[in-house]
């Protein structure tokens, strides 16, 4: 391994095969090996995924991983049915939600700014958005990290969230955003790989 | 390189060195090295952060990147005043946006659903959120592409979007989202990092 100061000077492009593994060649599951996910696992994933960047350092994500029947059947009456089938297969659920109450941790989370946690307060509307946004950059940086590790993911946002909340949120204000399933996919179970937009057509220089 | 099929059953665990650049030692940046960042470059970011997932394939982003001083200053009078200076510095700026009138796309992007567009149609406050949630997912992934071709970054939400969406996005159903700086960055004007929630302040299993 590198020491630090030979990585902050020496970044470059990561190999062709890691960027077919986190993006060009990975698929969204639908089907998946009988192989467990140890939680040490999901640890090492959350400890990754940590690491990236949010506004303000706000880290809105909070994470539900179910694991058991029993958690899975709690689940159950909540998802679109045609996500039902293959979320009770997956060896994890992640319940990706995002906690509205996140600034009161912002005195301890971005000490440069003394007022950070006075910024939100009272202020529903940019709390929401804060949220939404960070903890949905959370997310993705989730699914990565999977990735990373050599899971594969199986996103979802089919469920109904005020069903889900009121299960496995209530009495706090934490709200879900998406479902991730996770475990070692069977690849036989992928669908073809649905078109991408080129560059011209949604980006510009400028 | 690897044959795909080898890929396809060979997903491990990335090189320690990598999470590093990726995730563990990268960090958000504040100053810039006089280096420029091709557009080849920019174009690479783009081609491989779009095979990251969106629901129902709907890949919301749209994608400006400010080169140019001209284009600079479109922007400053819309940046918070901490921004100014490092953004007018940065080689590029991106603004990363979501299109509303996404679900006018669905009969190709997602022709497995075949009333896929019609499920959005008149429900602006899906259209939003799955605009919002989707497009955040997307900026997350560009973010991770950027730091994986060995650039570093500067994400920032600290501007007026509803001034940005006039002066670049008028005429369009395109919403700025959020701002992230690319280029190569000055190691030595980062700050200290912050903390992180460990595993067990905000992961639970069940």
């Amino acid at each position: 391994m590198k020491p630090l100061h030979a990585l902050l000077t020496e970044s470059r492009r990561i190999e062709d095969d890691d960027l077919r593994q986190l993006f060009l060649d990975a698929r969204t599951h639908n089907g998946w090996l009988d192989k467990p996910v140890p939680d040490t696992v999901l640890r090492e994933i959350y400890d990754i995924a940590k690491f990236g960047p949010t506004s303000m350092n706000t880290q809105p994500m909070r994470l539900l991983f179910l694991r058991t029947a029993a958690a899975k059947e709690r689940l159950r009456p909540h998802l679109a049915p045609a996500n039902v089938d293959k979320t009770m297969a997956a060896p994890v659920t992640a319940i990706v939600g995002h906690d509205l109450a996140f600034h009161e941790h912002l005195p301890w989370l971005f000490p440069h700014h003394p007022n950070a946690k006075g910024m939100f307060e009272g202020k529903l509307p940019l709390i929401e958005m804060t949220a939404f946004r960070n903890g949905s950059l959370q997310g993705a940086y989730l699914i990565i990290a999977a990735r990373a590790l050599g899971l594969d993911c199986g996103p979802m946002s089919g469920f109904d969230n005020t069903g889900v909340d009121a299960e496995f949120f209530a009495g706090t204000q934490v709200k879900s955003n998406f479902l991730c399933n996770l475990g070692y996919g069977d690849h036989s179970k992928i669908f073809a790989r649905s078109p991408r937009f080129d560059f011209a057509s949604v980006c510009t220089l400028l």
